[in-house]
C-alpha cells in the first residue's frame, strides 16, 4: 500500500501513472496529514430554507468572466465559463457562456410565438404553451461558440487562464421538441433543402441550417438543466443543433423559414466563416471538431509542491463521441491514455482523468483527443493547414507550462 | 400524415399511443394554429452580460416550496423540488430539495477539515484543498429523502401537487473522491464493518454506514452539477451514497469514524426506521426502492381540452437502473410501455414519455416502474405489507384523477 512505489505503475514519461494503481490502494500521502483533532464547528442553528438557492459566499469568485463587449452595441459580446473552477461534465446554467449580438431580450412567454413558414403545405404558429404539449427529448450536450480558443491564434501565447481561452464551451441537459415533428406537421415541399432560423433579439440574428440536420436531431429547446431556459440562453425557446457551432443554434427563436437555399446572412458570410490560405472562405462549416483541454491543473491553479495530483480535463467533438484522450507530461515526448469518466455521451463533454506524480521540475502538460475523424491536431499542423487568416474553429492541442514554483501558464509547443 | 387516425397506433386503453407514430409523422394539430403573422419583438438592445445568471423573471414562481419547518429549531425542516415545473432528468442546484436538522451551517472551506479515525492504521485529516488533489469520479445520481411521498399515507388523498408529495427527490451530477481511496490510505482494521459519518451542522447529524457500501461506490462529494456544492447540500464536502436514503449521505461532513458496530444514533433508531405490523422496527433499510411519478400532466398543470398530449414522468430506484415503466390512462385496466428517454443511468432519474390522445372524459392516470427487484407496488399492496405505522420508504403507485374540466388531482385507486 503506502510502501509501493507508484512509479512502478508508470503509464508514460514524467510521472503519468496507471489509474489501476489507485484502485489497488496505491495512493498515499497526496495530502492527508497524520493529525487528530476535533474539527471546529459552531453549535448555533444555521441558515433557513430558501426558495431558490445560490452558490456559497465563499465561491463568489466563480463567475462568468472575461467579458468581451462589442463597443457601441449594448449587451453584445461574450462571457466565458470559468472551466478551471469546474469539475464533472455539466455547466451550471448560471455559468453557461454567453454570446449575444444585441444583448438579452426579455420575452414574455405568453406573447412570444414561433412561426414556421415558407416551403410548407401550411404555415404553423406555436406559442410556448402549444409546444409544451408536444413530445420532447432530453439530451446532455455541449454548446461551443466557433470563436472559442481563438486567443491561441496570437503569435505569442497570451497569459490567459483556461476559461478565458476555452470558456466559450458549456454543457447542459437540453429538453425540447424535435424540429422534425413540426416540419412534418407543416408538410415539407420536397424541394426544400434549408431552414432559415431567426431570433427575436434586436439584431434579428439569423442562420441557414441544412434540412438534413433539422430532420435528424435538431430540437426546439424549452428546458435547460431541468428548468426552463435561462434568458441568456434563448428563453422561452431556442433552436439547438447537437454538435454544431453555437451561433447556428439560434436563441429566442421566432421564425423557421423553409427554403430551397440559404439566406447568406451576415452571420454566415461576413462572420462565422474562415478565410483560407488561398483567399477563399470556408462557409457552413457546422460541426465543431475534436478538442480537449486540461482544466486542472491549469493557469491560476498552482501546484503545492511535488507529489501526486490528478490531471483532469474535458474533451468533446461535434462528430459524435470522444473515442480516446491521451495526456503527456513531458511536452509530447510520451503519451498515456487517460480514463474517460462515466458514460461517454455523443455531443457532450467528456471528463478525462490521469494520475500524475509531479517531481517538482518544470515541464509541459498536453492533452489530445481522438474521435472518428482522427486526432486533435497540434497548433503547428492546424496553422499549416488553415493558414494565418482564419478565426473560427480553432481546435489545436493546448499546452500548459508548469514552472518549478508550481505556477502554470499558457504556452505553445 | 395528418389524415392518419392516431388511434390506429393504440398502445393501451383510453388513448395511449405508440411513440413510433410520432417518428412516422403522425402527429397533427396538437396545438399549432394555421396563422401567418409577424411575431412582435422589440428592436432595442437587450440586457447586458452577467457574471452569474438567474432564471427569467417570468419563472419566479418556480421555487422550492412547501416548506416543512420544524417548530423551535431555526432552519430545520424540508423544502421540495417543484417536479411539476421541471423536465429532463436533472435538478438545477437552486431547486434541489433541502432537508436540514439544524439549518444550513456556513463553513469556511479554508478552515473545515474532514477527520478519518477509529479502526484504522493511522488517522488522517483532509482539508478541502487536500481532497482536491485526489482522483475523482463524476456521476449523475438521484438523492431521495426516505420520508418522500409520505403524504400519501393519509387515509384520504391530500389535495397536493406533485412536488409537494414527491419533491424530496432531486438529481445532480456529483463529483468527488471515492471513500475507498481514503480508507485504503488510512489502512483498515480487518474487523471494521461500519463507518460512522458525522456532519458539522449544529445537530451533529450522524449516521452509520456499512463498510461494504463505503468501499463500493461511496464518494466524498465536492462538486454538484459542475460547480462546488451548494451550502444547503453540504458545502464544502458531503458524503454521497448512490441509491441510499438521503439522510445517510451526511452533509457538511467532518468525521468518518471506522468502527466494528453502528452508532445506533437518533437518526437511525428514533428516526429513519419503519415500524412494522408486529411492532418491530426495520432499521438500516438504505436503498430507496423502485418508484415513478407522472410529472406532466399533474395537479396544477391543467389540460386545455381534448387532443394529443405527452405524458411525461420520472422513475428511479436505488437498486440500479430502471428496467421499464408502464403507464395507464384508464385507472389500471390496461397498461402501455413508456419510452425511456436517452441513456438510462443507474441510481439516476429516468425520464419516461408516452403519447396520449385525451378524449375529454374523466379518467385516472397511473405509472409503475420496474427494476431488478420487481414492480412498484400499488398503495393497497404496500400498506398490506407494511401496515399503517410506517412513515419512510413509501414507494406506491401514484394516481392522478383527470376531470372533465382538465384539472388534475391526487387520488387513490
Amino acid at each position: 500500500m503506502a510502501d509501493k512505489d507508484p512509479l512502478h505503475d508508470r503509464a508514460a514519461g514524467n510521472g503519468l501513472l496507471h489509474r489501476r494503481m489507485l484502485l489497488q490502494g496505491g495512493l498515499a500521502g497526496a495530502g492527508g496529514l497524520v493529525l487528530q483533532r476535533a474539527a471546529a464547528a459552531g453549535r448555533a442553528p444555521g441558515a433557513p430554507l430558501s426558495g431558490y438557492g445560490a452558490p456559497s459566499r465563499f465561491e463568489q469568485a466563480v463567475q462568468r468572466g472575461d467579458f468581451s463587449n462589442q463597443p457601441g452595441t449594448l449587451g453584445s459580446g461574450a462571457s466565458r465559463t470559468p472551466l478551471q473552477f469546474l469539475e464533472g461534465t455539466l455547466t451550471p446554467s448560471g455559468l453557461h457562456f454567453e454570446r449575444h449580438h444585441s444583448g438579452v431580450p426579455e420575452l414574455d412567454p405568453a406573447q412570444h410565438k414561433l412561426t414556421l413558414h415558407g416551403r410548407v403545405r401550411r404555415n404553423l404558429e406555436f406559442s410556448t404553451e402549444d409546444l409544451l404539449r408536444y413530445p420532447m427529448v432530453s439530451r446532455i450536450m455541449f454548446l461551443e461558440c466557433s470563436g472559442n480558443s481563438a486567443a491561441n491564434l496570437s503569435a505569442q501565447p497570451k497569459a490567459l487562464d483556461c476559461g478565458h481561452i476555452h470558456g466559450l464551451v458549456s454543457a447542459s441537459e437540453w429538453t425540447g421538441v424535435p424540429v422534425s415533428v413540426l416540419l412534418q406537421e407543416a408538410g415539407l415541399d420536397p424541394a426544400a433543402s434549408w431552414v432559415i432560423a431567426e431570433g427575436a433579439d434586436a439584431a434579428r440574428m439569423n442562420r441557414s441550417i441544412p434540412m438534413h440536420k433539422m430532420l435528424d436531431d435538431a430540437i426546439i429547446a424549452l428546458y435547460q438543466n431541468g428548468e426552463r431556459l435561462r434568458a441568456e440562453n434563448g428563453y422561452p425557446m431556442r433552436l439547438f443543433l447537437p454538435g454544431y457551432e453555437g451561433n447556428a443554434s439560434v436563441k429566442w427563436l421566432r421564425y423557421l423559414q423553409v427554403s430551397t437555399q440559404p439566406a447568406m446572412s451576415r452571420q454566415e458570410t461576413s462572420k462565422y466563416t474562415d478565410l483560407g490560405k488561398d483567399g477563399t472562405a470556408e462557409v457552413f462549416t457546422f460541426p465543431m471538431q475534436v478538442k480537449s483541454v486540461i482544466t486542472s491543473p491549469s493557469p491560476g491553479l498552482h501546484l503545492r509542491g511535488p507529489g501526486l495530483y490528478e490531471i483532469s480535463g474535458l474533451a468533446w467533438t461535434g462528430n459524435g463521441a470522444v473515442n480516446k484522450v491521451e495526456v503527456s507530461a513531458d511536452g509530447g515526448a510520451s503519451w498515456a491514455e487517460a480514463a474517460l469518466d462515466g458514460v461517454v455521451l455523443p455531443q457532450a463533454l467528456t471528463r478525462f482523468r490521469m494520475v500524475w506524480q509531479w517531481d517538482g521540475a518544470p515541464c509541459v502538460l498536453l492533452s489530445r483527443a481522438v474521435d472518428s475523424s482522427g486526432t486533435q491536431p497540434s497548433r503547428e499542423a492546424l496553422l499549416k493547414r488553415m493558414g494565418q487568416r482564419f478565426f473560427y474553429h480553432y481546435n489545436a492541442i493546448q499546452a500548459w507550462r508548469v514552472g518549478a514554483d508550481g505556477q502554470l501558464q499558457n504556452t505553445y509547443v
